[in-house]
């Protein structure tokens, strides 16, 4: 494959331009191919709000089509060689035929998560539940997890807690802190040593007052006392309004906590929408840390991109699509940067200047460089397009229908 | 009933504190016997979350126990004699034999809320949907609710859309707001003279980038397009963060174009808690507007109150009776402000003063007069421990398990 | 002047993209080319924070040498022909020397703003202070600045308050909206047939419990009983967290109550930073709302664009010629929006598509477009760089320490 | 001195229904008595906004009279014997007049703060500064606050940062945290064996893009570099909105982190409000976790109360006043919070029962108990109606404008 004529022509346009400005292009290409973006299982699934569940055609039935979508997702884009899975969503008694099928498809099984909000026994809490049994019931569905990770090759077990109160006095903060403390320990000490193990925070959930893990300042206290091997989660739509992600970003890199991310965007509260489809720049300027950390880091730079983003209107796949399309867009923004210049006119503190080079990145039009890139990859230049051409859904829908 | 000797002795005492400060006792208590509020029939039933409905044991199935349970809650209380009904939830072909029941029971139909936000066809929206043919359904559906209030003997329509959009450039802003205008207009143009409509506004919905009617100004704005009849519904957690409600309420009332509440509190978001139950101070100073609007407007202050909340981890009578109590210590409060007190420090622009006058009311202990007043009224002192101990709620598990 | 190679070669590749896609060229650059953008005379002065003033090298010492950088700016800009100027701040007993001063560089006089928040007898407000002698000097305030405006042929009085209390209970929210609407009224009846008046609004003050004009649904009821002259100001950083402004643009464009725009940015409150420095995004969708209103209204669209930023760490004159440059920035882009596309996507209730219309114009890189534009407009590509390069803020320098 | 008729017989109806709740009057008392609040030197003299300084007549020209408000507050409460100072605003060269005028007026001096945010070279930060003299100077300013410390007997050092950046790009996060964690530890290193640091975060300033200090999280983390004597200071109002600080100081106890606070309410921003003026209920659950923790720690509990507002439009000494009372109602009614009955409803996981507990006390009138604890301490029952009596402001205005 080669690229069409006219992205051709804005490809080498662009190309000169970064030249010009001494980016080194192989390089920037050759992290666009680096980058793997995880997508939940759940993702291609009928999803919805407290009003109910909007159903879609051709959704997957089982965990087997669910990877089914995801491989076509992979070979659209070639950036999402892993998959999440939800236990007890996901669960299956012999994982071994999945893990075929999935090798077969080109996929691999990634995070496992356990699920510890769903069930009526938890309704007020899990880990932070002031009754033991219930506590020990969410133990044995992290313990069950912990095998499904070994039984899979899964290496991460990604922890959030839908725990918190709902009205003040309810019960006590201590006394959940010092329970979770508990059974994260617990957790963690059967992990191997190869194991990573994500702790999520969230400031609220609707009808909460308290969230027991309510920031990454109490999730990073959990990961010191359980151990090198426990990293901060952070989801974009978890912080108040205000909050300067990016910040945490650079900071939680610095001290070595940062796990990984959940990827999507929100207007107000948590809303799980496409990443970058509400605020982009802010996407690009989480990039632009992880570009930085990166090149300090070098190989001690370990970040996984995961996507929890709840796509209720936009078709399944298209919306997983369009969400790695833009990532790669933010990433190559970010990996655009003049950082000569950048980091001169930080030291020369000319606030200008240095807003400028971050400005003059962002708004460079790197779909061309996107396009390059993909073709290189062997995947198609716009895996939107190609997805609505190649007759995926159509035929999902015809089968799943026709075998259900 | 007489009042029990302690509470009768801090009666006393506070009683004749207020009468030193010029508070008219009989008219406190006369206000707080003539206070009603509604509550929904969906709040006596099982809610839940996106993650799922909590089951409560001996909750209602069928309209016609959620209206036993209210009445009870009305037989507890004294405050809530009638019960708002949402369509097509609390359908039935014929209301002869509800009216009756509710009338043997004590209570009346209240409010009818048409609901259009439930069903796959409203996925994209009801009133702001771009299908004609879905306005037109949403349109049959507020009809209904129409004949429904003649058949009830309802006065109010209370109208609230989770129409908007998740996502920038989706739809048209302006060609939403026209559709609502006109689907508005048919169904206004469809009252009698002596029917209400009530036009509830909220900034966000979980997963929206927009709202269709996102604050008060823009449910104003259909309100003064559609004529006197429609009036701004106020529901305490449909604001941004921030945002002064007492301030609105008082304007409204100024204007002439508050139409009435939905109580509930929050924390972060529209967390439909327990009203007072996280910023009590709030919900006091809304009813100091209120009060003052009813002494500058006398019979021409008409202001509904109802509740909206979701008692999710709460037993639901025990929640309806405690948010009725909450209302009635934040009315007791605000009545007993010393206005005249208020008006010369506020006239002296003696800051401290006058906020010290507010405070001083905010501080008092009004349960010994809450109680006085519930015995007035021929109810127990204390609701709550009256429920409780009435065997109510185990008799409904009794029963309703046994009917089911 | 013509545009350097590889801007011209970038420019060809922008052309053909966009006239592939259906966009007339010619429009976008008249379009851009018509754009007035007025800066505020103070903008250009030592400006801070609570914490004090930070001063800067060759800033004007008295409004002539403010019009003389604002004229500079224009020079390198050529879309910000007129200059706000705020009384006191700004006053003159004469003001037949600054306008032909202001001629004689090639700018004029814009909004006249009274300000009304300064001295000691306005600590607790102005027009909603309870002390009728203080609403008084704010009245002659009011009516100084209207003399003003024919003094200097202006034509718009631009209206903002810092009004409010900071205590709950300090003073009566109606009483207050009374005071606002007999003296807004008073001035009002002194505008003439083509004099305009803008009321601004605004959601918080630091210290403040409430503001007067809290937000756009009071400012309108303002303007509604004003009349047809009185129109709202946005300002854009006036809003709680959350708000959808893009919306609020929409809604008043198509009730014709919108009087027009103080740009600027914000992260967490009213930061006066750099517009599109925080949310580019934001910026694009709300011009994007302006393009549609200008293509549905045509002449009647009149919306003033005024800049209202604090640039405390930022050289004074590169910061607004940078402002300028977004605002182009976010305009070009909204403009080439493939409008066909977009409402077929939206009338077929394509949500991806209908975003991606939206994005594909984002994401495009109009730097090359709006040198074009510039170099058409007889102005420098680079505005900025011109500016560093001109020696005008050497010379300032060297001037004004000499003259003082 | 014995308690007026009315306030006694209150106040014997409160002991009553306390003791038979099972609350050990003896010990509220005692624990009412005991409490300490620190107030600042500058909240005694005039302060302002952005919009300038507005004045008051008879406030301190100098830190001798701020002292003497100070100990006249001292007099009339009983609560605040000791005086924050800032250094360079209350510099003095030789410390030993101001010891002993202190200790003759029955106060003492208390936390040093260093000033590091109002010279010119702090605009673009102090610790976080790029440049290595503007670091340098700033390091100088701490090591003359602890040379202040030693000749005044101080044994808190407060450290509050202003740093940040305004603009995206602007700096590197990391450099600037490395640049703080280098600066703090040199200030750390001079701290003797029974010196104490507090390190306060705030997650936002007005113009500010990031802060460098944003939160718990962040002042934590530095705080475990340092050592067991740097400690977190908790402002209430340096939080997004939605945050829930309860949760974060019963957290901060827990972990032994938690230094200190700084008192003031806020509506939206950090508006420096006095205390429970906005949300008192808050103010109660804080304390409520307070006395929690002191109950579980006992003599291990060492957390510091000092006053942080900024009364501008409240007459000094009496805001200041009313600040103190304002806490004492808190405390007193999260001391008679049924502790037994609380944690029995929470074991049982009674949600109502376990909010009720709490919303009894929060419901009392602790008016009187406070009066009688007051008359126990020698001190006026009603301290603001007493210094309105006592003419000393009167006598300030007289001297200090004859003086000046």
């Amino acid at each position: 494959m080669v690229l069409a004529l006219d992205s051709r022509r804005a490809y080498e346009v662009l190309a000169e331009t970064l030249e010009a400005r001494g980016i080194d292009l192989e390089w920037v290409k050759s992290e666009l191919k680096a980058q793997e973006v995880e997508t939940p299982s759940w993702g291609y699934a009928d999803s919805g709000t407290r009003f109910g569940v909007f159903k879609q055609p051709g959704v997957p039935r089982n965990v087997f089509e669910k990877f089914e979508d995801a491989a076509h997702v992979h070979r659209m884009t070639g950036v999402c060689p892993s998959v999440a899975i939800h236990i007890p969503w996901d669960y299956l008694t012999d994982w071994r035929e999945l893990k075929e099928f999935a090798d077969d498809k080109g996929v691999r099984i990634g995070a496992v998560n356990p699920n510890v909000f769903e069930e009526q026994i938890y309704k007020l809490g899990s880990f932070g539940n002031e009754d033991p049994a219930i506590r020990q019931a969410a133990l044995e569905r992290h313990f069950e997890c912990i095998q499904v990770m070994r039984d899979t090759g899964s290496k991460s077990l990604s922890c959030w807690y839908a725990d918190g109160t709902n009205y003040p006095g309810q019960a006590s903060f201590v006394r959940r802190k010092r329970s979770f403390e508990e059974c994260l320990g617990q957790v963690y000490a059967r992990l191997a040593g190869d194991e990573r193990m994500f702790i999520e925070y969230k400031l609220f959930e609707p009808a909460f007052y308290h969230t027991d893990i309510a920031d990454w300042g109490m999730a990073t206290g959990f990961c010191r006392k359980l151990g090198e091997r426990a990293k901060v989660l952070v989801d974009l739509g978890h912080h108040a309004q205000g909050v300067n992600i990016e910040h945490l970003v650079a900071w939680m890199l610095d001290e070595g906590t940062l796990g990984g991310f959940h990827f999507n965007n929100r207007k107000y509260a948590d809303d799980d929408l496409t990443v970058s489809s509400i605020n982009p720049y802010e996407v690009f300027l989480i990039y632009s840390e992880l570009v930085e950390g990166k090149i300090r880091l070098g190989s001690g730079f370990q970040v996984d991109y995961l996507i929890d983003q709840s796509h209720n209107i936009k078709p399944k796949i298209e919306a997983m699509i369009q969400t790695l399309m833009n990532l790669q867009t933010a990433f190559a923004k970010a990996l655009i940067v003049n950082r000569t210049r950048l980091a001169e006119a930080r030291e020369g503190q000319d606030v200008v200047e240095a807003e400028r080079t971050l400005v003059e990145a962002f708004n460079a039009d790197v779909e061309p460089l996107l396009r390059q890139v993909r073709i290189e990859m062997d995947r198609p230049e716009d895996p939107l397009a190609a997805h609505r051409r190649s007759g995926y859904l159509e035929k999902a829908i015809a089968e799943r229908s026709k075998r259900s």
